[in-house]
């Protein structure tokens, strides 16, 4: 069943309507009446004959027309049976008000897997519980009760009410822009992130999402959905939930899976996601997404009538990533023709007093300005709007000429205006003409500054889009017979940690450049074994017992002469039964002596909200005490490798910063995606964790390998929503 | 002569007088006529009668009363006459308004310099040239022209006019608050910030003081100024230009020294100033410093009505650095008692719908929470002040009530209370009232957030200020006489970097533990001096020629045996003259090879704006690559020298982080104690770098020291600002 049946609904029951002002099954029929919904409102209350005009009904099935949405405001124990009534009707979607559900405790969890239940057997789809409601803005179909949502192209979805409140006021005070839809997802019992966005990506009212997160439950399907959307309409979002504190708070009222990991917001990035870390600047970084084309080249201009503004506007552009290229000669030349002397034209533009007699001469620099082939936006800067209210009031009737002049520059060149305006919340109409045009006027540098910032970050990612991953995994596409059966040995034995030389084995059939190194049974054949090696070798104990080899004693390095290594070898036997008297011993692994080299960490795990995700880093110091590491969800391209690889602090060292060779980064690379294929083909692989990897001028070696396997069945893992091969469809 | 006598100016002569509307010297009077300026009013121009009804004077001195100020509006090449002039009559203070001065070259610069002459000469102090001008507010006294700047008690300093205008623009629309004074400093080419700051401190009608700087010309005596006045009254700054971009477009518009060096801001920092970076949180922090007790122990509670702004502001202000901790069980079972079972009352407190039907209930949370013993502040967020416009209007009475209630709970608990509010610009009366009583109401979380993050800042500064450092440099107080007559031999010379054996001699002096080396004419003396040593020793080349002793092949380590030494000797020597044929060679410095250890770096110079200070960081890629490194400005106490250890990154690897014992952090502290020494004694030194040493688990090693003289005297040094010994009056 589509959405679109229930979220442009043309028939709505109201379940627990009420006489009763305060209630919200009276709240939903008078803000439906306000708002002139045209569709059929329902009531449904067993006890009343007529609310507000409309006939009551005794039940849902009692109602004699089709009804495509359900609002239900009863108390959460009710709603599943409320939801079999729904079902016989035919009801397609519904919206649960009530909390008591997931967010309360595991009695609440119960009733919340009834509830789903219930949905699925009457296939009908869910939004919330535990939420506000929805509203289609331009249907006038809303079931908040909030009043006067302006309506506009951006679709809201948000995990807290209270955001969605302070999203929609500010639209109003501070834009001409606003809403096709809101939605307070609540606690995703059935309906999820990745399902709206879906949604909103085929929605032709929809130009852009907007999106309060505090936590997310399907992340791998809703990466995908949004990599599919942001390459048509952008998304922007804010992630609640980021500190202890803040996800105490976010546990409290939505029951959902809080928590800002490195690996979440490299995820939203890495999709396209423009994600916002102020409160304020979200609704004005979504308005500019949804009205300005983006910046192309990551190079934009700045045109103010002072100093200080252009200043610290170049400061704020800097630190989010964009240049302020010197425009060309020829620009130049063009604004030194309409400018005074003192003016300043390499880029910021000082008008220096310029505009003072006739502000329309900003539209003449801006003309000038966006054809400079340098740029790919402008910001302007400082006292625009206010000429009128400053000087005289013949000079607004310019401004808004200059207004009507830049409004429609943008489509021409198609590039971005931007508008910072110390007199915006004067509201003069030069800046509400502005808006018109859907440039975006704001009172605070740092919005304006951010607003270009997204514009920027959307156009770069648009122009690299194809070389982001899918996050489909194909498991077992690649899995081969013998590594497969070597899981089925250990899991056999019960074991869920590979042997060091089963790891390194199975890296090797996947071509990873794995040592030519044996296990020794007895001293004598160590001996014989490391003959074979031309230099030193390391000697190291072989025992499923025996987690931490080092710990037990268990390892022995730059051994080189026979008696060196027979000595060794019993030492380490002895000290591993010393350790653990009872230790399955399976004998003693010889491998050459590693040369020195740069020692690396590649390790992966299975993150609860994205499933597979790796991680890249220096070792020691750099991954231990600074935490100087790269992560992606899994499984990663080329070109994902060869970013999270320059994307780390350390990257100069590879490159041989302190004067040396560089690092053989190829092998490195190579190394990542055979890392990446493993984790596809062989699901039951929990983690892995190649510590170190010692990377040399010319190839790597691969120095101790762990793999943990899970304790689930291959089939529960790859039923999880995390762990799904989902192809985009 | 005090600046009180022209910043509370009783009589002003306005230099160059129009009567043309748009001239400076005709508006500037109009604005004094609608300002009610209760002082004189002297129009000078030798053309005119009369001006708006004041007679006109041919000149200053011809003016029969006595002028305490005066504004001069005339071109620049005339300020200088004007200012032998205003001298005659005994004028004690001149804004100077013109540009053409320092900010536009060679010849500007020369002007300037003229003007600054004239002014020394007559006794008459500057504000300017370059600037918008000064206003003292409260006395009416305006000589910018800005009309409507709200009178009270914020002093504001600002390096653009601009960046004024926004910030006087936005008390007005904001706040209830206002301006004791405005000082455009333009120039700075006589009265510098630190006279400003100097002025603010001791002004009875000034509670704090907001910043906009570009650059500094005489950072110390700012850091001076600064050290002294916040520990009365805040200073709030934000400093613009830190990109390249920013630099270029602020030097084009002030010809101050701009640039944001991690030494800056680490110096304002240190002093107590609230360093601000963004724009619109600049206003915000000033008023709340001016209004609100400090934050004490740096934890706050946040009062919510609803989970999503709580989530985002327990975010915002955990990376701001505050604790959002557990109230105690005795608050939290009060708060239990007057809120619905929904509500959540361990921090943050969400009220959850207990505040709908009588939001005088806030006042009720606040009360109870603000006596908290856990707690140093509240921050109240959500839709408080909004409750009378959304549901019915008698509860703005209830608001109104609550409004009154925390404004008296402030002075009273000696906590601050900060507001957000989602309907701050509907500006409801009990927002109103809640800023009558100095509560700051803002309607962006992170600028509510950030205005109890300042207060936490200053709070803790000021308890901790006592262990802060003067920026005294007591030149010479501890200088040796051995050490004085080394430099002296060295500058006889012609030489400015000292051998490495003298600044290892200089060091030692002072107490640093430097190895018991020597320096060997021959072969046998090497081989001789090294036998004085158990173990391995390192020789080095001492040439006042050879600047780089490795590149010259001038070094050679872990040397034990008498033929290694011999060769050793012998090849260094043969390198250094194929090096450099006719290298003065005093010989090779034998010194004992230091054990393995920690390598760190300490290093100090000279800053353009703060003149001496110091660095330290880890050795090798945490300095070269992650620019891991701690600055101060010298001289420093044993708690900045502790504290500068502790605020690198890589701290943890001292502590011993890898599982290994700690390296010896006090014989380091004392290392730097030693150089911050060193550099206050011997004014003379202008670099110093000691890379690397190599701390050990106990002591350490100056494994290789390098010291450079100024190629200045003495004399003119200790004329410099910045390296000038100015005792704290």
């Amino acid at each position: 069943m589509s959405m679109e049946s229930f979220m442009n609904a043309r028939s709505v029951a109201i379940v627990g309507a009420s006489k009763i002002k305060t209630k919200r099954g009276f709240q939903a029929i008078r803000t439906l009446l306000d708002q002139k919904y045209a569709g059929a409102i329902y009531p449904v209350n067993p006890k009343e004959d007529n609310i507000l005009g409309f006939p009551c009904y005794k039940s849902i099935s009692e109602i004699e027309g089709p009804v495509d949405m359900a609002l239900i405001t009863t108390p959460a124990k009710v709603v599943p049976a409320v939801l079999e009534d729904c079902g016989k009707k035919g009801v397609s979607g519904a919206v649960i008000i009530a909390g008591g559900f997931g967010e309360t405790g595991a009695e609440g969890r119960e009733l919340e897997s009834q509830l789903v239940e219930a949905a699925r057997r009457n296939n009908i789809r869910l939004i919330g519980p535990n939420t506000s409601g929805m509203i289609n803005v331009n249907q006038n179909f809303n079931l908040v009760g909030m009043r006067d949502v302006p309506p506009g192209d951006i679709a809201l979805l948000s995990q807290s009410g209270n955001m969605a409140l302070t999203l929609i006021t500010e639209a109003k005070l501070k834009s001409r822009r606003g809403f096709s839809f809101y939605v307070g997802v609540g606690n995703e019992a059935d309906l999820g992130f990745h399902e709206y966005l879906e949604f909103f990506r085929g929605d032709p009212s929809t130009r852009a999402i907007l999106m309060y997160v505090e936590g997310i439950r399907q992340g791998r399907k809703f990466l995908q959905q949004a990599y599919r959307t942001t390459l048509e309409k952008p998304i922007v979002l804010l992630k609640g939930g980021r500190s202890a504190t803040g996800r105490r708070s976010a546990g409290s009222h939505t029951g959902a899976l809080a928590g800002m990991s490195e690996v979440a917001w490299g995820a939203f990035k890495r999709v396209g996601i423009i994600v916002v870390e102020k409160s304020d600047q979200l609704f004005p970084v979504a308005e500019t997404l949804s009205s300005m084309p983006a910046v192309r080249s990551n190079a934009v201009a700045i045109l103010a009538d002072g100093g200080g503004h252009a200043t610290i506007a170049a400061d704020i552009l800097t630190d989010l990533g964009l240049t302020i290229p010197e425009l060309t000669e020829k620009t130049q030349k063009k604004l030194r023709a309409i400018l005074p002397s003192a003016a300043s034209v390499p880029n910021p533009v000082d008008v220096a007093g310029g505009t003072d007699a006739d502000p329309s001469l900003f539209a003449d620099c801006a003309r000038i300005i966006l054809q400079d082939p340098n740029v790919g936006g402008l910001l302007l800067v400082g006292l625009f709007g206010g000429y009128g209210i400053r000087f005289h009031e013949s000079l607004a009737l310019m401004e808004e000429d200059a207004a009507h002049q830049m409004g429609k520059m943008v489509p021409k060149f198609k590039k971005p205006i931007v508008v910072h305006s110390l007199f915006a919340s004067e509201k003069p109409h030069s800046l509400d003409l502005l808006r018109y045009y859907g440039v975006t006027v704001y009172d605070s540098l740092d919005i304006a500054c951010k607003c270009v910032g997204a514009l920027a970050e959307y156009g770069d990612y648009r122009k690299a889009y194809h070389a982001k991953a899918s996050f489909e995994l194909q498991h077992e596409a690649k899995a081969k017979p013998e590594g497969e059966i070597l899981m089925e040995q250990a899991i056999g034995e019960n074991r869920r940690l590979l042997l060091e030389p089963e790891a390194k084995r199975l890296l090797a059939m996947h071509g990873a450049p794995v040592p030519q190194e044996q296990v020794a049974a007895t001293a004598d054949e160590a001996v014989e074994l490391a003959a074979a090696f031309d230099g030193e070798v390391v000697l190291k104990i072989v025992s499923p017992d025996i987690l931490h080899k080092s710990d037990a004693g268990g390892v022995r390095i730059k051994l080189r002469r026979p008696e060196e290594i027979r000595t060794a070898f019993d030492e380490i036997v002895a000290n591993a039964l010393r350790f653990q008297p009872k230790a399955d011993i399976r004998g003693v692994l010889v491998t050459p002596m590693a040369d020195p080299g740069l020692e690396v960490i590649i390790g992966t795990k299975v993150d609860d909200q994205f499933g597979p995700v790796i991680l890249y880093g220096l070792g020691g110091i750099m991954v231990e005490i600074l935490r100087d590491v790269a992560f992606r969800v899994l499984p990663i391209t080329l070109h994902s490798a060869r970013h999270m690889i320059r994307e780390t602090k350390s990257y100069p060292i590879l490159e041989g910063a302190r004067g040396g060779k560089p690092f053989d980064q190829k092998a490195l690379t190579r190394l990542l995606l055979t890392v990446s294929e493993l984790i596809e083909s062989y699901p039951l692989i929990e983690e892995m964790d190649l510590n170190p990897v010692i990377l040399h001028h010319e190839g790597l070696s691969i120095a101790d390998a762990r793999i943990l396997l899970s304790d689930k069945s291959k089939a529960d893992i790859e039923a999880e929503d995390n762990r799904l091969a989902l192809p985009i469809r």
